[in-house]
Formats: C-alpha cells, structure tokens, sequence
C-alpha cells in the first residue's frame, strides 16, 4: 500500500463531466489499495473571473480580501470532486487550506508554506477516507485566508507529500509531461523522461508552465520525486528527480520563453555607491519581485541601471521607481512591456565550454539583438524583443539538436 | 454612537455596481458615527449556480460537501465589499463564518447557530475597522463548514446583532418592508410600518420571503429590532418588534401563500396506535420537516393519513413513506406537488371570533376547495389547489378589508 498524493490542475477540473474523470481515476487509485490524498484547483476561468470582479472594486484591491476571494474557486472544486466520489460510493472528505491546516505566512498573495499539522488527514486516511484538498490556499497563523501565487496548487500537493512522506506526488495537467520547449511554437519539441530538481527549477522560472517554482524548490528541499503527466491518458509522463549521471550528459535539456516581464530602465544616474539598493530597496518593501538585473559601465560619473519584473507587478514597480529615481537624481526612466526572456537550461552546461557563446551566435545569425543577458550555472538568459520569441526558440532548439527526430 | 448591523440581500449584492452603492451606505453609516457590522449574501444567482453545479455530481450529494460548496459565494460577496470599502480610504475586514466563528450544530444545510465569540469582531470595531460577515455560513465545534438553509444570511444578521447587542439590526431587501401580502400578485398590498415576532414569524413560516424564519426566532429571543427596508432607497420600512396595543386592533395584518410545498397521503392504514409515529419518525430522522398533518377520523378501521414537506424535500420524504406505508399496512400512498398553502395571521384573531368562519365562506363563495386546515392562536392555513392561488390571495385580501385604499 502506497501513500499517493494527485494533483489535478484547472483543465482537468473544467466541468462536471471532467470531475468525474478525475473522480474514476482517484477511484481506481483507491481500489488498487492506496492511500489517496487529492490536491486540486479552481475549475478553469474561475480563478480570472474571479480576479477580474476584484479589478473592478477598486485599482488595486487590498491583498488580504483578494486571496478571501480567489480561495473561492478551490472550495467550489473540493467539494464537487468530493461528493462525485461519494456519490460512487466511495469514502471522501474535502478540505480548505485552513481546514489541514496548510500554515503559511502573512504575505497575502504569496505566501510561502511553513508547516503541515498532518494529524486529522491521517486520521481520516486511516478510516479509509480520500481526502480532497483545496490546492493553492492556507491560511496564516492570525486565521487570515492566504494564498501562495498562481500555480500554486503544485506547490500545495508537493508540500502534502512531504509533510505526508508520500511514496509519490503525482502531478495531473494537461500535456503529456515536461518538453524540450514549448511544443505550441516547436513542433520538433520533444517530451523529456526525467529532468533535475534544477533543471525544473530553472526551466520553471524560466516561463515553463508545467510546474511553479516553488513546488519544485520544495520537492528539491524534502526530496519529494514528481511525476508530471497528463489528465487525459495513461502515458508516461516526466519524472523530476535528483540529478544523476545521464542527465549531465546532455548539453541543453530544455529551452524556456517568457513574455511575462517587462523592462524598466533609469538612465543617467549620477554614479555613487548604494544606487542599487536606493532603487531595488522600495521595490522589495513593496513584495516585488526583481528578476534580471544589469548596471552598465559607469561612463563620465553616470551609470544606467536596469531591470526586470512580471508585467503584473509592472505599474506599481514603475510607479515606485518613477519616485525612487528623483532620490539618486536619475535623468529619466524608459519602461518596454514588449519584451521576452529566452533561456537554454542544463546541468551538462557545467562540464561543457561555450554553450553560451554558440546561443549568441545563433541568435546574431537571424538579425536577434540581445538587450540584457542574465547566467547562472546551469542556465543562460536573454531578453529579445518579444516580437522575435517564436523565431529564437525554434532556432535555438535546433542549434542545440534537441529536436525528436 | 450606536452599534448598527446591516444584512445585504443577493439582489442588493448582484453586480458590482451594486455592491458599490451598498458601500457607499455602509459608508455613510460609518461616518454618521456608528460602528459598522455588515451581513452579506452571495451575489443573486450564484448560489443557484452552486446548487446547479452540485446536482450534476450525483442525485444526493453529500450535505457537508454541500454546505463546503455553497458556502463559497458568501465568500466572494464579503470579500468584493470589503475591497470596494478599502479602496474608498476606510478601514474593512472580512470574516467567513468559521472567522468570527459563527459556531453551529452539525446539521449539515440546515444548521443551528449555538455560539458567537464576539472578541475579535470588537476588538476590530473598536479600531474603527468595519466589519464584513459572510452571512449563510457558520463552523461546527469540529471544524466543518456548514449552512444555515436558504435566506439564512437573515439569521446571521440577527445573530449577530444579539452577540454584539447591537442598537439595530437592519435587513437591506429589494422590497420597501413586510406587506400585507405579496404585492406581486395584488396590487392593493399595502406596507406595514410594524409587525409583532410572532406575526412576522407566521408570516416568514407561511412563505413571506422577506424574512428568514429562524432570523425572527432569534430576534424574539434576544429582543433584537428588526427593520426590514429597501436598499435602492431610504424610506422607512417595517419594524419587527415586541407587540404592542395598536397591533392587537387589527384582525389579520398579512396573507401569505406557499407554493414550496407538496403533500403525500398515506391511504387506508389499519387503524392502531402509533401510526403517527411510525410515519413520521423516519421522516425526522432523515431530518426533513413535516409541516401540516391531518389525520381522519377512522372508518370501517382504517384512517387516512395526511401531511405536507417542501418541494425540495418531497422526493425523498416519499420514498421514505413508500417504506414505512408497507410497515403500517397501507393500501397505497399518493402524492400531490400541485398544491398551495394560504395563511391569513394577526395577533387580533385571538380576541376576534369567526376570521377562520369568513375566510372558509370568502374561499367557498369562489369556489375553491379547502383540501387542509390548520390553526393557530394567531394564524389560520389552508392547502388548496395551487391555480387558485392568486385568486385566493386577492379575495382574502379584499374580504378582510387590507387593502391600501
């Protein structure tokens, strides 16, 4: 008998008739003797329904009351697949975030998880009940309802199964598993068998939608094995795991896009010590997030400071930046929404010279011009303008032979 | 300064818009002085979607499942207003039912609220937070979501008032107060300025929907004044309130009809002791209400048994009493949805004689047939034929001399 926790997304929770697809497959979970626990999301367009009535209270709605809000939308799915599976005659009990309780911090919108009671689901798994868990909800130690970002689901059914040391965590969605890139814009893209905790994490915050971040930072940290695979057959999917000799001897294992972020620039700034932390210190006061970050050479006593953010915090971070700038007496502040970041990622860049020099190549020989680069150790990244997305990934992926044939 | 507790209805809720202008009266509320608790429903329609959505899980669906589900739109509604609020420049603060915690028995969908912890709703007040209250919704001592039954966001409302021993509790509806009878289907109702609990009660049990009759039951209990007005304008409404002198002059204050009901009879049972109990214990325990019950007089040994439960409970309460008829040896069961219970009530019935002979004769002179009868101090009932409802209604109304004119 295994502990199996299942994590169905919004796609696979789109209707009655799909719950009751999930329902058959939690099911037969169940009848070849395992333990279940279900984590799942809002039914899709819910969660977006929902945001856009908050749009329409105010400009920007007060964080507390969004998360109340949008934690609507997983109430509604944990109570339709739990009494779909009563109805089959089957054991079930839903849960809330607070219900668990899935404990988090206070940072309304994104909050990270910090401990998992897991008495009362034990309980209840014991008396052979399935247990239906609402995926990207907690709830804070003051009794306030939080939430842990989009995507957060994952990071929900990941943080399950290790509060719950489950033998699997089995995340549903609506492709087949992990991809070489995104098979919309890359018909050659190919899907990958077994990739890094790393790896994922990278490709992750790189803009590849199968997994958020922090799902994979936590299965790194408690060692929890992923297996990503679709909702709508029984295929293989992609098993993210510890890294292992195999995975090193691939050069390029995945090649990410992203056309959520926008760039802000100060320019002309008078070149003193603490520029950076004068202009990223308000912006991380106020819970953004800054992601790439580039400072040219200081020319003639200035300098020019520029970075990047996901286009929803993108008004207020340029709002704040709009008055951070007068304090280090910038000349202007320039912002392009019309941006992508493209990246390659592999744990066989470590041991492999010039990968990052035959990327540049391949995007100089189509005419790309590359505004900022960002690396790490296992990854490069560059924003492109993002009319040239589709075209740098395509030919990326074939630079790198990472095509199926 | 007083403390004021406002309930908002689902129509009053059921657009942003709308929920907008209830902001701004419970802002005006709120700068007039007063502290602020506020009682909203879902926004109209959305509970129906629930219920909807509910249904095509399976035939029954779980009740706390049930409850988990439907509990969700109160959760949107308290959330919207209190953004809206915030984004006004006041202090807002939303609480589920568990939050407060409105504390209940565990009958799932129809459940009793036993307790309110006011501590952390006062503590709020008193730093000038208005306070938003998902009506509806409350928590039981072991942590699950439950409901109070339709319109229950009444109950909450004057719950609420009596923890916080409020000044008034105010019940926003999208008619101007409590009428003499629906204006809908005659257009001589008149508004009353005040009514007695135990006429509002009749009233509310005999299927006027302006009040929740659990809501009266409580506000009997705790002393609570009610008034019952319009959210679209500020005229006064109608005062639920102790009985006084004045009301006692007028013979029948309103007249209800009920079309929510059906009625099973139960045909040629064996004459015995314990019939009644036979019947309806197993009714009860499924924990559906019976409303009337006429039992006739015994014939040649055998009586014929009759009652009536709500439509919504009718499919099960028959196949209940399809089993205990085989019990009690009955030749067969029949049932009828096609029926309608009229009630005349007033508190000056009990020093009147022969309202019930004159209701009896107004009916007969239309030619309506009388298929029940029921009585109490205050209020007579009768089922008839539910297509003569309107016109019933209207010649009741005219005979006992109503009408505004």
């Amino acid at each position: 008998m295994a502990l199996v926790v299942q994590k169905y997304g919004g796609t696979s929770m789109g209707s009655i008739e799909r719950i009751k697809n999930v329902a058959k497959r939690v099911a037969k979970g169940f009848d070849d003797g395992n333990e279940m626990v279900v984590v799942v999301s809002a039914m899709s367009g819910e969660t977006n329904k929902l945001v856009a009535l908050a749009n329409e209270t105010c400009e920007f709605p007060d964080l507390r009351e969004y998360d109340t809000l949008v934690a609507a939308g997983e109430q509604v799915s944990i109570a339709l697949l739990a009494m779909t599976l009563i109805g089959m005659g089957y054991k079930a009990k839903s849960y809330h975030g607070w219900q668990v309780p899935i404990i988090t911090d206070s940072v309304s919108s994104k909050a990270r998880i910090e401990e998992i009671p897991d008495e009362k689901v034990r309980a209840d798994l014991k008396n052979g009940i399935i247990v239906i868990v609402a995926g990207f909800q907690g709830v804070d130690r003051q009794g306030n309802v939080t939430t842990l970002g989009r995507g957060g689901s994952d990071t929900s059914a990941v943080a399950m199964a290790a509060a719950l040391k489950a033998d699997v965590c089995e995340i549903y969605t609506d492709v087949d598993g992990v991809y070489t890139t995104d098979p919309n814009i890359c018909a050659d893209a190919r899907k990958v068998d077994k990739v890094s905790y790393d790896e994922m994490l990278e490709l992750a915050s790189l803009g590849a939608k199968v997994l958020q971040i922090r799902s994979v930072e936590f299965a790194k940290k408690y060692n929890v094995d992923i297996h990503v695979r679709s909702s709508f057959n029984d295929n293989q999917g992609t098993m993210v795991t510890k890294e292992d000799k195999e995975m090193e001897a691939v050069l390029v294992s995945g090649i990410a896009y992203d056309k959520n972020e926008a760039k802000i620039a100060v320019m002309h700034v008078p070149d003193k010590p603490g520029i950076a932390a004068k202009l990223l210190t308000p912006l991380s006061d106020a819970n953004i997030s800054v992601d790439m970050i580039v400072q040219n050479v200081s020319q003639s006593g200035c300098t020019d400071f520029t970075f990047t953010v996901t286009k929803a915090d993108f008004k207020k971070a340029l709002m704040i930046t709009n008055e951070s700038a007068k304090v280090v007496e910038a000349k202007e502040v320039i912002s392009d929404e019309n941006i992508s970041k493209i990246s390659i990622v592999g744990v066989g860049m470590r041991s492999h010279a010039g990968v990052a020099t035959k990327m540049f190549q391949t995007l100089a020989q189509e005419g790309i011009n590359i505004q900022m680069i960002s690396t790490s150790e296992i990854k490069v990244s560059v924003i492109i303008d993002s009319k040239y997305t589709e075209l740098a990934v395509r030919v990326l992926h074939d630079a790198f032979g990472m095509s199926g044939k």
